[in-house]
């Protein structure tokens, strides 16, 4: 199938991803899993939400955990480039066909909430609140270390019309995993905007959902300390897949769930990509290496979990890839 | 099941695991394994066989390759105090009617090769030959970095009765697998005799077998940095189980398999038992965390297969153990 | 002294940092250096030049070494957008009455040469051929696994001019270390265009000339182990600066010489900086944890030392900044 | 001069150095240090003492600070075999018309306080109450992860008589710096019990002293993380050397000082030595490698300060040795 021509002009300007909105249903449980067992830091919190990010941002959030019913992700967040992107960025999504409403909210400002074609609810912000980088209180650091948020990772329907739309942002391909022949469909595909593997990827399967959001950490140590941490402290059960080496990304990894069963993934080590004649590389869905690149492959949760986005109707995937599972 | 009783005035002097010496179909396959892959130094090789060290290792060799028409294990090695050790070892084992024979090998000189009453065939040696350390030749390091053979496990039929042995012989018990009741039986014992947590350790099973030996290395990067080598130049099908932390033992590990299916571990981060008052930590046989603190079961093929030592009559294990397994 | 105000919208895109073309005495020694040594690869040799790059890149060279008459860095090269920055960059460098030439170089294409305001002569590079990327041939793995070129840092006689300029080109500023006092003069900043701390650095000196180039590498054990080899095989004398935690960047980092004296920093764990809105940090000249976070100050030469550039007349520094040196 | 000869049947079973006992002006800001900054875990506390240990350590304490009118090393401890090694400890020192006596101290039960021939007071426990072993405790690990007391470093005034007397008590030199020359006097002397570079090591200087204790830590990524804590919370003029590569050992190391200006080692990766015919390695005084594999020769402080013991008066050192020190 085709790879989605990059657009060097894109409507509007988006620098990465930003931050991620979860619905929980005990706060001050999820607030003791990602403050207490991951590190993050919690920048402000009330009876309704908490407000958590990485080591080395500046912005106020990268996570928000809002109090809520059940489970689901709010919103996935991306940084526009000024406040006039916001405004380009409206007029685009209107100019489609697409909802597109700004609100105001508490340290973000002015958001613009969008939701694209195949149902994804998207906001960008221009102007989150900043507060000081934390990259150097080390002694303040504990569990993962977790740096920054580096992408989410999405179970799309239709993986070929989500690359082409993004591809239409300015999103660039890194990574593709294609079937195998002459009209074979691409499974996955991982994109980004800030010059590393990805900010957004799209994985073949029933959605809109959101398979995992991603923190980068500094080194596969500090993964390992949090699986010896996660073990021994009565998270055994919420410890996924991993730690093991991604073929596709070269990164790192290891895929937690949060109490709700949201799935984080920590990673480190991929590499540079913005060059404008980058050339994506492509994995058969047929090598083992591309999940892992120690053999193991994925257990079966893996495959086929993943959080509902609030309000949003899901469908089936267009097609089921022939893909390795661990039963 | 009874705890054995450790004997403080043991009637020889065994420092250490010393050597194992390995029969392997092909010696060019396997010499590339060890030395390419792995990392191991050759300190000397002809046409029917190769001697290997780590990185630390003073003494000629730690491991040797014999050219043969089938894989087994020959012998292991342990280190005795002095060659009058070695006299009293032989003195021991012919007092106990078991067999014990005087050689004179290469690299080794006067080496005492004695069979314990499970049929398992050591070896001990008192003068191995020396040579320099390469511990601060760091130009020459290459894979795992291993630096020392640090212990044997082998699959025992009667494991109370090898540990009971190995007591009279100076050994420590330092942690146990223990069916869990009144009636509960050790599945699995590791004693030392150096002061880390082992330098055999006994697995109930179909034996005598070597289920693996282990090479120590500094750390967990090195580790996986040799599941990247493995898995990127043509070794995949040779990793067998980790990387990941064991319960027991503390340890960070890899299991790998070499040209001819003999186990080896790569091994970090266990800790001191030397004090005469240590005692040893009880892991119930239902704790899945003692196998792989991280909750990962071993694959089939790791409960399951072993070297078998040349020679040695294998039968049955006293009893089936209840472990986990991953299918 | 003013900070300089980003140009958003700069006359040419500048991606990163690309490539530095260094002169050596003894062409044999100094790939024996890096390829050795530091554990670049060669992709391309002859009787005159080696070229080589990081294990990541996929461009054909991010390192050229000529061999010559004496030592000196002949340029620092830039990767452009695309051909036509290529033209617009040449055409903006004329009008501002500034040289700039086209060369077809091998590997390279179409280069356009140009010196800027200070006597640095700077290439652009927009078509380079490309080579495999070796990120995941581990086995070949060597050195410190220097992993991508990460930026230059010049010696320049006024640095507040520089800064300027370059930001007329699109680079951000990130940090920058300034007297105290409220006509404080800027002794050194750092500006990037790809994202992390910088591409480009200026320190406050004799120039134009080089201080140095730095590779990207994955971990602090890496450059650890560089440290090691170099220790042992000969190159003590090379090893001029570190290994220690830079407060400005907070990266880890090591500084060592080349044969012919040129300086090389390895360097891992900066963070990202590609919001338009990202501040930069500034630091106190007196305080000495900007050059290392753990107070030890930066040998004499460091401060002294750095590469000619072929052909530029060299000027004294503005003003002398009181910073502090180990004797 | 000569090497001391080891004795295979000291008079007494020595295991391995075991706790450090030092008088402190100021509790409070002492256990700050110990436990919120290098990471110990307090076992126990009163108004007048506090007792830590490492995170593997299942010994009550290795570390014994005591409130008192000014710094000093109260005693350095030894973990004698039994409680029959005790008297014959006793008897010995006895014997020898050196100081013995027994004390009964809170959590080491019976404890015995001798001075050697040079006037170290040493005390030795066989029975020591056990606390259970933090090893598998992650989620409580910080600071430098401090796993088990590894060694002291005095200041002797005679080097070479203690290395003689200490060989008595089956200590085992394992390195040595040597003036060169055919009367060259050795200057410091490396000496264990345990199996691995040391439990002791006696350096030439006005004595006795305490020149430092040692913990050893898993990696050397956890001796870089308390640098960047120690600069970035108020400890930086506590950072005196390191951290860096001993020859020596081949230790990864780094050395702070306490409040009262105590200094403390942190150390990973030396070796084993426990085989009788463990040759010891010989360094000329002249190779600045041997104190820092890196070169960089240590700061003046380094040389010349140490803890007094109380009590205890001071002699000059037997001979000037002509060391390397930073200005």
């Amino acid at each position: 199938m085709p790879v989605p021509t990059h657009i060097f002009d894109p409507p509007f300007h988006i620098v990465r991803c930003s931050h991620v909105v979860l619905d929980v249903a005990d706060l001050a449980a999820s607030r003791a899993f990602y403050e207490g067992v991951v590190g993050l830091r919690v920048t402000d919190a009330d009876a309704d939400a908490v407000y958590l990010r990485g080591v080395e941002e500046r912005q106020h959030h990268s996570l928000v955990l809002r109090k809520a019913a059940g489970a689901a992700c709010r919103r996935i967040g991306f940084r526009a480039g000024t406040e006039a992107d916001l405004d380009k960025a409206a007029a685009h999504f209107l100019r489609l066909g697409l909802p597109a409403t700004f609100v105001n909210l508490p340290f973000q400002g002015r958001t613009l909430q969008v939701t694209d074609p195949s149902g994804f609810p998207l906001e960008f912000v221009a102007s989150m609140e900043k507060r000081p980088s934390s990259l150097q209180k080390y002694a303040d650091y504990q569990g993962v270390r977790a740096q920054r948020l580096d992408h989410f990772n999405v179970l799309a329907p239709e993986v070929q019309q989500s690359l082409d739309f993004y591809a239409t942002l300015g999103f660039r391909l890194t990574e593709y995993a294609e079937e195998d022949g002459p009209d074979g469909r691409i499974a996955a595909g991982w994109m980004h905007r800030k010059g590393n593997v990805h900010d957004l990827a799209f994985t073949n399967g029933r959605g809109p959902r959101l398979h995992h959001f991603c923190y980068w950490v500094p080194t596969a140590l500090d993964i390992i300390h949090l699986c010896d941490v996660m073990a021994t402290s009565g998270y055994l059960a919420n410890m996924e897949r991993g730690p093991g080496r991604h073929g596709i990304s070269n990164a790192f990894f290891l895929y937690i769930r949060d109490p709700d069963g949201h799935r984080l993934e920590l990673y480190t080590s991929d590499y540079q990509t913005m060059d404008p004649d980058h050339e994506p590389i492509r994995w058969s869905l047929r090598d083992p290496r591309r999940q892992t690149l120690w053999g193991s492959p994925a257990p079966k949760s893996w495959f086929e979990e993943g959080s509902a986005f609030a309000d949003q109707p899901q469908r089936d995937a267009a097609f089921v890839a022939n893909v390795i599972v661990a039963s």
